[in-house]
């Protein structure tokens, strides 16, 4: 195959965990399927069946990723009557259940050109119980597009890509009084609190590198300072900067910003001019 | 070495965690070896030193792995007398301590054609301690038959497979009475429990898909139907069907089964017809 | 590039942990720059910014590595001036932050033979934030490296690898009385204590295998027997061997000898003659 690109490398994320053996599974069947493939495990610790988590993180790493196959796993509703889907977009495939888990993905390469169900029993492991798609008919699909032995349409049947299931995500918002609403959109494993705030916001309400702003969290307000890097602040210090993904985040150098600001996934955040 | 088939995949068990760098290590030594060799880990969350569960872990997964090595280290009798074990099979090579962990696995691959003990000092790394096999002894083992540079005979002198340590698993039971006994065989990290129950098991007691049957662990008893899947009954609720490996399960829609019904590995599991 | 040697492997470090995306986004930035890498984790659980604990684990297993390239990152003091840096040595490469965390494994592998400042803007991924060098600045440099896209000086300016920060590790001593004076270096998962001192040293204050040992611990005192494994001793009981990295250890076998003996990380160890 050399020259054809094939495989294409696939990235792996879900909320299987490290614990058992369901990820190795997994990149058993894909290696059995395809056996020259590179899988990436992008993460298994989203938290179960947390489809908004899994969709996030999805949304954050997939402009570092290469093009090929994109493999995820939050499936709480797996056994129900959810579509298995192979999506096709200029970037490559994704695979995954019709639950919103790959929407903002989807949407931040384009769009899918064309969206297909999974359900030709050619590409589906037989098993008695029907409890791991992930092993029986999400790997076994994305192995084969990956290989180049499937295209999505050999997947199973077209289906109408604007009928798929979204995912609301909350919108940050800049107010009439020149202040910027928003949320904590995620908390790493640091307690750094990642919101939906983009330094463009903030500039809409007039703040900018290097001031200092009021950061208010329900009925607590505290003053913080923009800086450029953690360094820019003492030690057990909090602040504000532009995270790794470009957006506004609340952290805390050698500390926890969630526990500092009590801050949850979701939380209401205000960010205003400090006067 | 196209189309020579090597190297052969190697899929990594172990009880060693992922705390420390001993994982990594072994990874560095098939690479320094194998430098081609894909390696998969199937698991390293074994609960130390548990052979059974370890070897458990091998024969859920074995019929999804490519053909190849295995290479499985949960040894608690490391630095004792027992032997360090290369396996051959229809199938592929086995590669890890004799004491039951690769039997089970060994057994559903309709056994060992010959069996080997790792002494040849050629193959084994020289150390000055002898607390780290994995390392020393199983990996280059491993990594040499999966690149071919090594037939199992020069790993060492063959032993009669016979004499291997076997691993006693206990056995399901349909009574006179119409009445199944097994185990909780398996507990994951969902709490899903794992019985050796077999849905022939229950066909032979006159029951089927979709009944309501009571178990019975300890003194208490519990009303369960069997579903399909779990999306059949409500959230919190508990359920009874057949899990990814084939065998009866007990698990709560998003809930733990092992704290709904005081289960622990090892439990004695009665199913019977609820009348 | 058959026959060239290209891509080296990579061997990966960090201390970003399992529970979010960073391991995987780094892996992804590998993979689109050099699809061909092999990359091996070493370890990502090296304890968050704690630069020995990391320094230890690369120096303990840099033996058992494939030639090529390592990859470190433990850096809690990105976004400050210290410098990235890519080392040259007759092993390979070294790519990590300049605060100690190369500088054992550099000198175990004789020594940089050259020194650069990743700095180049070419090899540098943009992004907004600075926080997340290992993907925008380590892994690009790592990768074009291991797939001889770069040579180290395409990377930035030359620096004197005399200037590099070193890491003080404490050294063990024998004293006068004949006894010897050591550290606590690492405490493993399961407990066991890995001291700085060699079995050279305590043939030195004429200690040999097979000895009972006296060890002392701040004002405690323990008599313990120099065994070669764990299975010498009985379930529960301490026991002092050589461990994997050839360095004196304190153990409990199917226990933990850190509370045992109540020692943590650098913790003062002292071994006598028990007479």
């Amino acid at each position: 195959m050399l020259n054809s690109g094939y495989p294409l490398p696939i990235t792996f994320l879900s909320d299987f965990g490290w614990e058992d053996e369901y990820v190795g599974v997994v990149h058993g069947v894909i290696a059995t399927l395809s056996p020259d493939c590179r899988v990436i495990d992008l993460n298994h610790r989203v938290p179960r069946g947390n489809i908004r988590a899994g969709a996030l993180t999805l949304l954050r790493a997939i402009q570092y990723l290469p093009k090929g196959v994109v493999l995820a796993v939050v499936d709480p509703g797996v056994g129900s009557d959810r579509k298995a889907l192979a999506l096709s977009t200029d970037w490559g495939y994704l695979v995954g259940p019709d639950n919103g888990l790959l929407s903002p993905a989807t949407a931040f390469l384009g769009g899918a050109s064309a969206a297909y169900s999974i359900e030709n029993p050619d590409v589906i492991l037989p098993a008695v119980g029907r409890t791991f798609e992930g092993r029986d008919r999400f790997a076994p699909a994305a192995a084969l597009l990956a290989a180049g032995e499937a295209q999505p349409e050999d997947l199973g049947p077209r289906v109408d890509a604007a009928l798929l299931e979204p995912l609301l995500l909350p919108l940050s918002e800049v107010t009439d009084k020149g202040e910027v609403e928003g949320r904590a959109w995620w908390i790493d494993t640091y307690g750094n609190v990642q919101t939906n705030i983009t330094p463009d916001d903030l500039g809409e309400a007039g703040i900018g590198p290097g001031e200092v702003v009021e950061v208010r969290v329900g009925l607590m307000s505290y003053r913080v300072q923009w800086v450029d890097t953690f360094a820019d602040v003492e030690t057990g210090r909090p602040l504000m900067n532009i995270d790794s993904a470009g957006l506004m985040a609340l952290a805390v150098r050698e500390g926890r910003a969630d526990q500092h600001f009590t801050l949850a996934e979701d939380s209401s955040v205000v960010i205003a001019r400090s006067d």
